[in-house]
């Protein structure tokens, strides 16, 4: 059977077996799996269940998924195979070459062998290619790469996966903080690392606690989104009472009102831009504190020149439909529309800095910038837009102006 | 100096040399590099100088860059290297290692080594594990595998990605219709190609036409975000005249004005929602019909659950809130929250609906569904809301209740 149709096998087997509650049958199917892939299995079953069944695992396999289990959900150490081979320092090449043919029965991750000092600490790696190209009279020592890039089992993965992705090796040592080599990341894990870590931003920023999949149930779905659809009410219900504070500016000047709409949702999609921008980059990279500065006035500038551009548009285009449909004067047409114009750019400029700040903010206190979601950005924003609009309206067109329809 | 250094100062250095017009230079970098990154180098510069430092490299290099630059982006041919080891049917496992050690030194992806029949078709591929492990004595077909998995050069990235990160194998070989072997996918490019489709899909969410980073300049930024924003702006400006059609209603009730940023709002969250969980189901699996109903019948279903339940906590919410703050009589308050309730109920259920159909019929008439961005949808369920709101306000309040403030 091909290597992915018997990790999808074993892996559909082992759960089918646990939700019908055949402990000794699944047990049996999760010690032929990969470590890794058995404890993806296991997370999704109860604490007793589990417990049941790793007990009935052989000791070898179960020693190694209960180390695993032993690790949070983000941290590498959770996402390691204890597949890996390993050599002894000072064997001879063709020794080295022996030990690898021995091993490779039981593991099969076989790109990197990687070799241990006399007290059993991680000393380095050998790219297996180099292992197979070297001359008998070659030394082992010769080969080994003792630089080779590694990571730390309590290391948050969100911290070095895109280290991992840099490196593009088929497999990095995980190393306890006593330098003994517990397990390897594979290309596959990264893979499945890359995956989990966007798909979780993504369902995040669609204001969804958790990404959801097609064979979920109702209710499975509906717990994703209720909580921050709640959290979006009772915000939106601030928002609305903010707006009934700027009554008396509607039953003046009717027409302002055509145009909440347009200048709060262009803020929210202002500030979510901005927002999605610096979560990826703020993902990305370790930022210093002048490139923070640097995001921010950058995120301003776009935000000012697109503000001018959209507001100009806005003005132009809006002063005409007000003046040939509503039938207003010209004047008074451009007055209204040249309000709308300027609370289009002030709001979007303001939009820009909150959907930089925020997340910004959130990574400075070690919060994951993503709970900053863009229907909650798009709340604050809209908070900051009808003070804008509705204050602008007031001010100009009602104080200063005295334009009364 | 390690791989990932090498790789990255190789990319840098020929960048350098690229912008420095320094062509002979570059071209000598390039020719170092992996094929497929020296492309991804290559596209980044106009096409007289692509072809110019092209007829540069050396013939072999060359000739393997120029095949890999015919394909399109899209196309998994466009990703692949030319860097791996094939051997011909035939041979014993003795001559097999010997072919696998002097062809070793040039390319490094080993793990996988493919077999070619007599007519230089590809064959199978031999497991490097299986190769080591083999004795003398076995024959090399008895591990060959014929079913290893494939692609092919023109298929679409998109369509296969799913695919091979199931098959979690290090390499996949890439074929012509014809059956040749023309190159390989590596574990790396799997990883780069998710990264790739993902933040694709994260940057339309937010409406982003593609993914920024921080090097990028402000006008490099603009480009990125305008589009989107100037047709969201039209479109503002459209549901502004629809909502400037409901000036009467405002005009007798303006306390109904209050609640509008708070449906649109909602309309637009539950729709970005379901648009978010849609995009991933049809990017993740080939939906059959039966299977699209289901979600479309889900998303309804989920949509009208926890409309049913956030309009009843609106109408009491604000009910309370119109007859505490707004001095309003209690039946009156109850009565326009009922209103807002039900119009939040109504607007969450279709918008649940546009934002799981308008993806799916992308999807169906071939335009990449994530171009239905969280904007787009949010204008788009803004002007249901609004119709939905005052129509019902109008219908319901004044006309039969004839409320009246
Ligand atoms: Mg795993
Ligand atoms: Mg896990
Ligand atoms: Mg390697
Ligand atoms: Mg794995
Ligand atoms: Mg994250
Ligand atoms: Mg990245
Ligand atoms: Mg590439
Ligand atoms: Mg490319
Ligand atoms: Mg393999
Ligand atoms: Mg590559
Ligand atoms: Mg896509
Ligand atoms: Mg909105
Ligand atoms: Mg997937």
């Amino acid at each position: 059977m091909k290597k992915w149709m018997k990790r999808k096998n074993y892996t559909a087997q082992s759960k089918k077996h646990l939700r019908d509650k055949n402990l000794q049958e699944a047990a049996k199917v999760l010690s032929l799996m990969e470590v890794d892939d058995a404890v993806d299995v296991l997370d999704e079953v109860d604490d007793a269940t589990k417990k049941q069944v790793v007990d009935m695992l052989p000791e070898d396999a179960g020693n190694d998924i209960q180390m695993i289990l032993s690790y949070e959900e983000d941290e590498m150490g959770s996402r390691m195979t204890t597949n890996y081979i390993a050599i002894r320092r000072g064997i001879d090449i063709r020794q080295a070459m022996r030990e690898l043919v021995s091993q490779a029965g039981e593991n099969d991750n076989i790109g990197t062998v990687y070799v241990l000092d006399e007290s059993d600490k991680y000393y380095g790696a050998i790219d297996l290619k180099d292992l197979i190209v070297a001359r008998e009279n070659d030394t082992l020592e010769s080969i080994i790469n003792t630089t080779y890039p590694f990571v730390t089992d309590h290391e948050k993965i969100e911290d070095c996966i895109d280290e991992l992705v840099d490196y593009a090796e088929d497999s990095i040592p995980v190393l306890s903080e006593t330098k003994e080599l517990l397990g390897v990341i594979t290309a596959q894990d990264v893979v499945e690392a890359v995956d989990d870590e966007m798909s979780e931003d993504y369902a995040k920023l669609a204001g969804l606690t958790d990404e959801e999949d097609l064979r979920e149930t109702t209710k499975e779905s509906m717990k994703k989104r209720l909580p921050w659809l709640i959290i979006l009410l009772f915000l939106g219900m601030g928002v609305s009472s903010v707006v009934g504070a700027f009554e008396a500016v509607v039953a003046v000047l009717p027409i302002v009102m055509c145009f909440q709409s347009l200048i709060l949702d262009m803020a929210g999609n202002v500030g979510t831009q901005s927002l999605a921008v610096t979560i990826r980059v703020l993902m990305d990279e370790n930022l210093t504190g002048k490139q923070k500065l640097h995001l921010v006035w950058k995120e301003m500038k776009v935000g000012f020149v697109n503000g001018l551009l959209l507001g100009s548009l806005a003005f132009v285009f809006i002063g005409i439909y007000i003046a040939c449909f509503k039938h207003n004067a010209w004047l008074h047409a451009f007055l209204i529309s040249g309000c709308v114009g300027v609370s289009l750019m002030v709001a979007m400029v303001i939009s820009s800095l909150v959907g930089t700040l925020i997340p910004i903010f959130f990574h400075k206190i070690k919060i994951d910038p993503a709970v900053a979601s863009g229907p909650l950005i798009t709340t604050v924003n809209d908070l900051v837009a009808v003070v804008t609009y509705y204050g602008l309206a007031w001010l100009f067109l009602i104080q200063i102006m005295q334009i009364v329809s």
